[in-house]
């Protein structure tokens, strides 16, 4: 089971490692992690998405509390959290009718033609992670050049939120 | 300065904390990073921005291609390249008013409203990181409950690519 894990984190040196270094100990690879600051510059938010066996999991969660700089950890339940990436591909264009089936399939993604060339073109694009590994799987057909994810972020949904949930930056 | 490295990693338990330790032992902190797999489910792409001494920046750069698990790094030109962030806020709406600026506020950026509740609405944006910096100022002011970004993710233009560039993944 994938489980996305939100942590509020000191923005101090070697934070990132020391978390990343809890889960390598365990063999256990990070599917997709990003880090950024929040509205406090102190402070930064880390989204880990990983998945295997629960109760490994769970010790990870229980160590990742122990550690200084980790201020909150929460385990985001899927259906009450929005779970949103971006990602950017350079996809080839050997024909201009390639172009032009690539345009349409941005276009149902609601992605975004971000640069052109005589051979290739840029798509931008933002979804949840089965929406982005369609569009990928469509784009490779095509031949990707280079692509890039920003890996999940994920915020419990203001509709779902528990009261005791606006205290953590407390 | 701020430079924006792009590395396409092995997808191997350990290369993240590897990575983020050569950053930690010189003190440095990682302003941003996202890592996410790419098409080829054994590679994955990790986008660090990192601030600081030019010559300190280099050095890093050297010691990373050193690693077996990193395939190629780049220090990716400003002008030269696509440098897109996504970004999650819970914004707390105490009254109606406050409500309806905010949405106004999301359309000036082209941003999405997620979910509402009463006393709360979510907002999902992406832009660069000047917009991204922008949008949480501006939504500061109403309170911030919860924030999430990603960090960047950025690729060189198709109109600005070199030849060379293509053959990073053979």
């Amino acid at each position: 089971m994938l489980h996305t894990l939100s942590l509020l984190v000191r923005n101090h040196p070697g934070v990132l490692s020391h978390v990343a270094g809890l889960f390598t100990r365990r063999g256990y690879n990070i599917e997709s992690i990003s880090v950024g600051v929040t509205e406090n510059p102190e402070l930064s938010r880390m989204t880990i998405a990983v998945g295997g066996d629960e109760r490994v999991v769970q010790q990870i969660i229980k160590q990742c509390q122990k550690l200084v700089d980790v201020l909150s950890i929460k385990d985001l339940k899927y259906d009450e959290s929005i779970t949103r990436e971006l990602a950017v591909f350079v996809v080839k264009t050997p024909t201009n009718q390639s172009r032009a089936e690539i345009i349409q399939i941005a276009g149902v993604f609601n992605a975004r033609v971000a640069d052109m060339s005589e051979t290739s073109i840029m798509i931008e694009v933002t979804g949840n992670q089965r929406q982005i590994d369609s569009i990928t799987r469509l784009l490779a057909q095509y031949g990707i050049e280079e692509m890039a994810r920003t890996g999940i972020v994920a915020l419990t949904f203001p509709s779902k939120r528990k009261p005791e949930d606006s205290s953590e930056r407390e």
